[in-house]
């Protein structure tokens, strides 16, 4: 069954789950991996990225949109293109909490945006049992543009759908390109209005990336990203993360 | 600002919500009071609803879909056009936690249907401050049809929306007809399944009563909803019910 929900506190058990946050943290995530750094923590809000500065990590994140004082990079994918350590760690508020939601009931996590769709596509279709796209959302409500693509992925797969995934394919119907979804988005107008236009358009291309994040582990509520093909244990993250 | 929440549970504060369950309840509700029917009881179980018996009520409710033992109608609002007392008994599992939950956050909460759609939208255009659509749901997951509805009033109505509102209008967009939206849905599929194919071309109509249901009182896990104009203090209702 190919199912959807809205936001990210109303994930549920599922084989494998599938976060969705357009704009921005799934897409910054994707590009950061495909673009060279070997793993992205993902963490739940500025000062808990702070905690977890370290050699070889690069701290980015936003506060209202925009790049919070003493961090090395905003939100924006494309300012991950050049890695300037192995390590980036994400500040992101309703990305993480989702990816952490659905490790905690999934099976398997993985992290989609319009610029892994082909990839993110191709690997669902070897999943064996239920996918639940699960949107981020921004701040407990549904946005636009993350639904847009729960239902491109939706429409993309085979199989039985339930309600949701049908709501989410007429929300991806009803858009004629990618790019219109994101500027009706109230995080679109958001992005707008602090002069980040860039970053729509940026997040808005489709499968310019092969990489498939995945969630490899999780310590207390910062969630371990890494490139699909790898398998890292999660001890082994655990270890190398010296939170604190 | 006109919000739509996709499942009952999200439903929170506002100044207006209007629920909307059209695979029955308020279907059933907006027809009962349009009938005749002084009030409607809207309990949250069918052992709830049949400690509401007593002179003059009528219980109505369905377990899977049909009517269950000992009740004198099911949930088809076909069934309430000749009233057989003043007061209609509805147990409905997921249109009555919608109504109750609304009432305790909403300063008012009406009931909306496609059958008196023209009447909810002239009731609302007079409203001042936020309106809330608050999709039923089945089970905790959203339905199409619940979702078209909204699309439709959210559609009809002047103001800002959310992002949740534009993806209702997306729905509401995809569906030529009401009638395909219904039966496109999940809801619709099990109806077929039990030989109520009838229900369906039912609550599909537009537009077929003025009524506008309207939260009046509650009694603990009853929702006492009547028609708009009437204006009954809760008082009175509370000391009418008489349970147990």
């Amino acid at each position: 069954m190919i199912d959807v929900v809205f936001t990210g506190a109303q994930v549920r058990p599922t084989d494998t789950a599938v976060v969705i946050d357009v704009l921005r943290a799934t897409s910054t995530i994707g590009m950061a991996l495909a673009s060279g750094y070997e793993r992205v923590l993902v963490a739940g809000g500025l000062e808990q990225a702070q905690e977890l500065r370290g050699a070889g990590r690069v701290l980015a994140g936003e506060r209202r949109c925009e790049r919070p004082e003493g961090f090395d990079l905003g939100n924006s994918p494309e300012e991950t293109l050049s890695p300037r350590g192995p390590e980036l760690v994400l500040a992101t508020t309703n990305g993480a909490p989702a990816i952490l939601g659905a490790g905690a009931v999934a099976g398997e996590v993985y992290a989609a945006s319009l610029l892994n769709l082909a990839a993110m596509l191709e690997q669902l279709a070897s999943c064996d049992g239920d996918i639940l796209l699960v949107c981020a959302g921004t701040d407990g409500s549904p946005t636009i543009e993350d639904v847009y693509l729960a239902g491109r992925l939706s429409a993309g797969l085979e199989g039985e759908r339930t309600d949701a995934a049908h709501i989410a394919q007429a929300v991806a119907a009803a858009y004629p390109k990618a790019l219109d979804a994101l500027e009706a988005s109230v995080g679109g107008r958001n992005l707008v209005r602090v002069g980040l236009d860039a970053d729509i358009t940026f997040c808005a291309q489709e499968s310019i990336i092969t990489t498939v994040p995945r969630l490899t582990g999780t310590l207390g509520d910062v969630a371990v990203v890494s490139a699909g093909a790898q398998e890292l244990s999660p001890t082994h993250n655990l270890k190398s993360m010296k939170i604190g």
